[in-house]
């Protein structure tokens, strides 16, 4: 699990005085960003390679309770599952008192830029999914 | 069904050159925003009475193609169900040679803001709901 | 002057139940892609043949007037200075009632993608600047 | 001076690859609203409590260089102003490498919400203004 400790800010607010829906899953994206630079790998010069993308083809997410402006909140990241084309990604985020806000996930799916074919995820990317552990690593 | 036209504008674009996976959200509920105004439902004005609330309490998506900067679209919007406290919206984003680029919905509850609790869909929101058709109305 | 009518979205707002200052100058820059748009000009074209872009080098912005959730706005822009290397362009958002809720400007200038500097603006950019009016067209 | 350390993620990069240039003020803000937590403003629970605001009046910003994805940087803040009635904040958005990417200013206004109308500053920020430095402190 890897733990993404921030606050919440006005830019993600709307006028219900609380954070609007579709930001949840940019917070929860930054904090996945953030995991895959602590194993190494750089999303910024994936893209500008151009060899290939890790796009985002479903994503879900559970609201549970609002979330303020200013509150200090963690995101919790895991791996849901690993398998050869395709991984999905656990999100929680988290209230100081411990109370769960949010949960869903995302799955994600290796596409080769030169085809824009569906390919077997990079072993790059593979070796830090299963270094992420919880649940990790490819499906027998 | 309720037809929301627009343009993919530079903002919710992102570094690999496509819609931004979490704008998809703001964009489906920039049109389902319209499709409340043409029916009479003022959002803003709702805020700012204070009564009630519509949170999204989930909200999913599957994504299917690319949308690119420029690009146009439109968005097509139907009532998924209606219940006495909830309601869901499908959404689809159509590309201009037909193709769905993405599908999905969210699921909205009332809530009242004096007790943070769940109420019944006030009257207004639920003939707005039916009017829209498309498997509109209370379930039985 | 190139007048685009829109409304104000939850997306856009923040806590303070109003528009966040950010966010007036996305709701311009989707004005001026329209702009753009209507005299030829493929914003996501140009970024995908990479030859050239049209960054945004100074922007500026004066608050005059908050801008509710669902409120409707007419946004004009006009052309406030177009030179060999660079364009000015001028926004205004202006409330139904006619009143004027922001008012600024952003600076543009021609980049060679290739070598990363910057160069005399593209035939058909000079030429829509020039079509846009308003004290358009390079100064003498 | 204020200085906040943070990344660029993909959220505010657009379809050029850098970030998008109204995403700047968003980013400042962010480093803004820490800086304020860091002097005890707790800008959501003014939100909520509803006497006073603080609108930005004024917003600019010269870009100097692009912003990329993944890429580390620290923003730089700093009182340019403390008046009566208003305030103003620099800001400076800095490279790993020393270069300056950004730089530009907001001005704010103390606002009472019951009246709409200006107000002087409330002591709290006042305070935290002088505390900040950096040319901090009611103008003579």
């Amino acid at each position: 699990m890897y733990v993404y400790p921030t606050h919440i800010g006005m830019r993600d607010t709307d006028a219900a005085g609380v954070v609007f829906f579709a930001r949840y899953y940019a917070l929860v994206h930054e904090a996945y960003e953030a995991w895959l630079r602590s194993h190494g790998i750089d999303v910024g010069a994936i893209l500008r390679e151009g060899r290939y993308a890790l796009p985002v083809v479903h994503s879900e997410c559970d609201y549970r309770r609002p979330l303020w402006c200013g509150e200090e909140i963690r995101i919790e990241t895991t791996v849901r599952e690993a398998r050869r084309r395709t991984y999905a990604i656990n999100f929680r985020i988290v209230c100081a008192d411990g109370r769960v806000a949010a949960e869903g996930h995302t799955v994600h799916a290796a596409v080769n830029m030169q085809t824009g074919k569906s390919m077997v995820l990079p072993e790059d990317v593979r070796k830090a999914l299963a270094e992420m552990g919880d649940r990790a690593g490819p499906n027998p």
